[in-house]
Formats: C-alpha cells, structure tokens, sequence
C-alpha cells in the first residue's frame, strides 16, 4: 500500500473537445479509483497534437503516482497516443511480438478473416518496455509504460482494461463517503454551520451540492463527507445531518432520488 | 472578428474528480464554441485547492484568448472560485454594490423571504474590475475578469449565463463540421484512404470513430471532417464517402443513429 497515492486522467481527442462526443470514461475510472484508494485528483482533455501529448504526460507522470490515458490507440491516422508516449519516455515505437501474434491470430480467425495491414500493425506497435494490458473485448491492447497505463477511448473497451489492469496497480486507502440530503433546504442556510464541521475535521473533504426538480422548483441539497477514518466520515455524517435537521429538512441518508 | 482565437475550460470541483458528479457542461461549451469559431483547445478538470486554482487560472489565462469555468460560485466553504480568480489577477475581493442592491430585492421579494446572511453575501462579494453574468436563473451573478469567464456550475444556470454572455465575445470564422457514416465498415480498412485524404487536406480536422451497436456485434465507423472552409470541408466529406463506398459500406450522411 502506497502512503498517499494520486491519479491523473488524460482524456486524449478532439472529438471531446469539439463537442462531438461526450466523454463516459471520466465519472467511472474516478469513481473506481476511489475504491482503490488513488484518488484521482486532476482530469485534463487533450487534442491530438503529439506536442501537447507529449508534454502533458511528462508532466503528469512526474506528479502523480498513476497517470491514466484514454483514446487515440485505434488504427487511423488520428490516433497517436501509443507513439507519443513512446517519444514521451524517449524510447523505440517498435513492433510487440508477443501481440503482433496474438492479433494475427485473432484476426486469421474471424469469419471472414480481417487482413493484418499496415494500419492495424500499428496497434501491435508499442514503446519498447511498455507491458500490455490485455482484456476479453479485443485483441489489440492498451499498455503500460511505467506509471502510465494506456487504454482505449470506448468505453466498453476502457472499462475491461481498466478492470484488467486494476489488480496491479498500487494502493492507498479506500475512500469512504457518506451523503445526507434534505428537500427543501438552501444552501445558503446552512453554509456557516457546514464550515463549523468541515474546521472540525480538516482531514475531511466536505461538499455541499443543490439539486433541482424538473422545471427548477423545488429541490435541496445534498452534503457529502469523503476520507479514509470511516468513524470520522459517520461522525461528520451525523453532524451534517443534525444541521440539516435544524434547518427544517427532513435529512435522510444517500443521494436524492431523480 | 479574432484571427485564431481559442478557449480553455476550467471544471473546478471535488465532486467531478471523485465520480459523485458527472459534468454535464463541456459538450455544451465545447459545440457552443465552435458555433462562434473560438474552438476549445483543452478542458481541465481540478479540485477545490486554492493554490492550483489560481496557477492553473493564470496558466490557462496566458495561454488562450477565453478561460471558462464552472462551478464553485455558491454560497458555502467549498466555493471558492471568486476569491481564487481575485488573487490569480491580484485584485481585492469585494463586495459589488450593484449586485448587492439586486440580490437583496430578490431575495426580500421572496415568499418567505431569503435571508441575506454572510453565506450568501459571498455571492455577491467579487474581484475588482469584475464584470457581473446575468441570467433569469438567480440574482447570483457569474462574472467576466479580464479574458476568465467564471459561472455557475449547475447545467441549467451555466447555459443561461453562457448565453449572456455569448454575444460579447471575440469569435473568430465558425467551425464547419461534415460527418459521414457507413455500417459494417471497420476503422483498420479505411485507415490508409483516410490518411491520404488528411494529406490532401492539412487545414483541416478528419477524425475516426467507431461506434457500436448494443453488446458489441455490429456497428461500423464514423468520419468527421472539421474546418472554417465551407468548399473543402465539402469536398473532403465526398472523399470521405466514397471511401467507405469501396470499403464496401453504404455511406451516408450524417451522424449514425443510436
């Protein structure tokens, strides 16, 4: 177990940042590296400009204890990210053996067989020392390369590698997070005495969310209360809860419904 | 009109880094932004800390014509974007009077009324110079400081207060995108046409994306052609078409439904 561990997700694609698609892998490698105990504690969405690749996974690899990559390992032109992280480390880009043989054969397979051509070579291609990250939902792989671990932007296939990959990676703490929420209480409303709780337990992380109904009538809050004592985050509950009551809520346990 | 202008989005909140809350604001900004031809170069998603706050403010402030941010504009302790963006500019924090008049005559036309405590003071407290986002939603104002664009992090609110303020920003030629779509076509097989149309075309942005149908059987892929170009963003999409027409698809117009 690593003392005090850090993730930092790289989403890679301009199909993000032009609007096109709406990312799905964010809330789920954040939400199950918080059972891991790695939080995650910065996301970045990137183009497909080796340049800036390049840079911001030095960067982040020099900051974090895993840097988590999705997109841009497919086989057209567009996805870079595999030989980027090759230049990143300043290492070969070179053919995996061990996964150009696998993919062949996956390929020779298929009814009717896919042809191994140069643009799908490139999916076998990895930085040399990189280890393969290999999962049920297709023969071409992501990888890690030191503390980078690289998978693929569609979700279906990031969730097996990321699931793949999970039991190795180095942890801290789970996370532990309590939510009460109460209808019909403002935020403004119980601001100061949510601050009183959080200077109480500074090693605790604190949140106060509105919610809304349908139309924006009616609604609540819902307070949060995440760290790693789990007798420190129920006491934080309970006190949270209290302060909703006072404010004339009805504050019950979890996320509101809807 | 700005010659290339481009934009960065800040997400600043805790609850999206843990995986509590999905951000439901970059899609929007991020197609919002094209339509005004100030392309998004990158997003960031940080936590509520001050200091990475007001570094990664003034970094993405120096580095592109428009800073977006969402989130951290309410009434309680973990709101703290306001006072941040204050320090990032070296300005004081202060309470702006006119928007001090306007949020006590709504909160004193409420049944019952709102009380205006120090909480929600803060809402009405900004940095020197700021200019105030107003919106139908709340009497709470999001804020222009210099090139940063700071509003609420609610969807609802964030779309009224970015459509205030749309009309006043620098834009520069709107991005034209044109998307072909062929089922049964696989990425590896186009990959090498679709590079040379690329060549072809340096001025613009051809992206592939595959896409699949439920449990993963079927599907095929997507070509997007992006640009300020009306007349080869045109012609790039009929190249585009029939290349999935050889690879043996029936290529059509648009984004793939489902």
């Amino acid at each position: 177990m690593t003392e005090n561990p850090t993730a930092c997700l790289l989403i890679i694609g301009n199909e993000v940042l032009s609007g096109r698609t709406r990312d799905a892998n964010l809330q789920f490698i954040a939400a199950r590296l918080g059972e891991l105990g790695i939080p995650m504690r910065e996301a970045r969405v990137i183009p497909d400009v080796p340049d800036t690749i390049i840079s911001t996974v030095n960067e982040a690899r020099a900051r974090h204890t895993h840097v988590f990559t999705t997109g841009g390992i497919g086989p057209t032109h567009d996805d870079i990210t595999s030989e980027c992280v090759a230049r990143a480390f300043g290492v070969p880009w070179e053919v995996h053996e061990e996964t150009r043989a696998l993919m062949a054969a996956d390929y020779a397979r298929r009814d009717p067989p896919v042809e191994f051509n140069a643009a799908r070579m490139r999916m076998a291609t990895l930085p040399r020392g990189a280890v393969p990250i290999r999962c049920d939902e297709t023969s071409a792989p992501g990888f890690s390369m030191g503390n980078v671990h690289v998978m693929a932007g569609v979700p279906r296939i990031m969730r097996s590698m990321f699931e793949a990959l999970a039991p190795s990676l180095e942890r801290g703490r789970p996370i532990l997070s309590r939510t009460v929420h109460a209808h019909g209480v403002f935020e403004g409303n119980i601001a100061d005495g949510l601050a009183a709780i959080q200077s109480r337990h500074p090693a605790l992380d604190l949140g106060s969310y509105p919610y809304y109904r349908s139309g924006g009538v009616g609604g609540g809050v819902a307070l949060v209360a995440k760290g790693t004592d789990e007798a420190e985050v129920e006491e934080a509950a309970r006190a949270m809860a209290a302060l909703l009551r006072e404010a004339g809520g009805d504050a019950r346990d979890g996320e509101p419904a809807g």
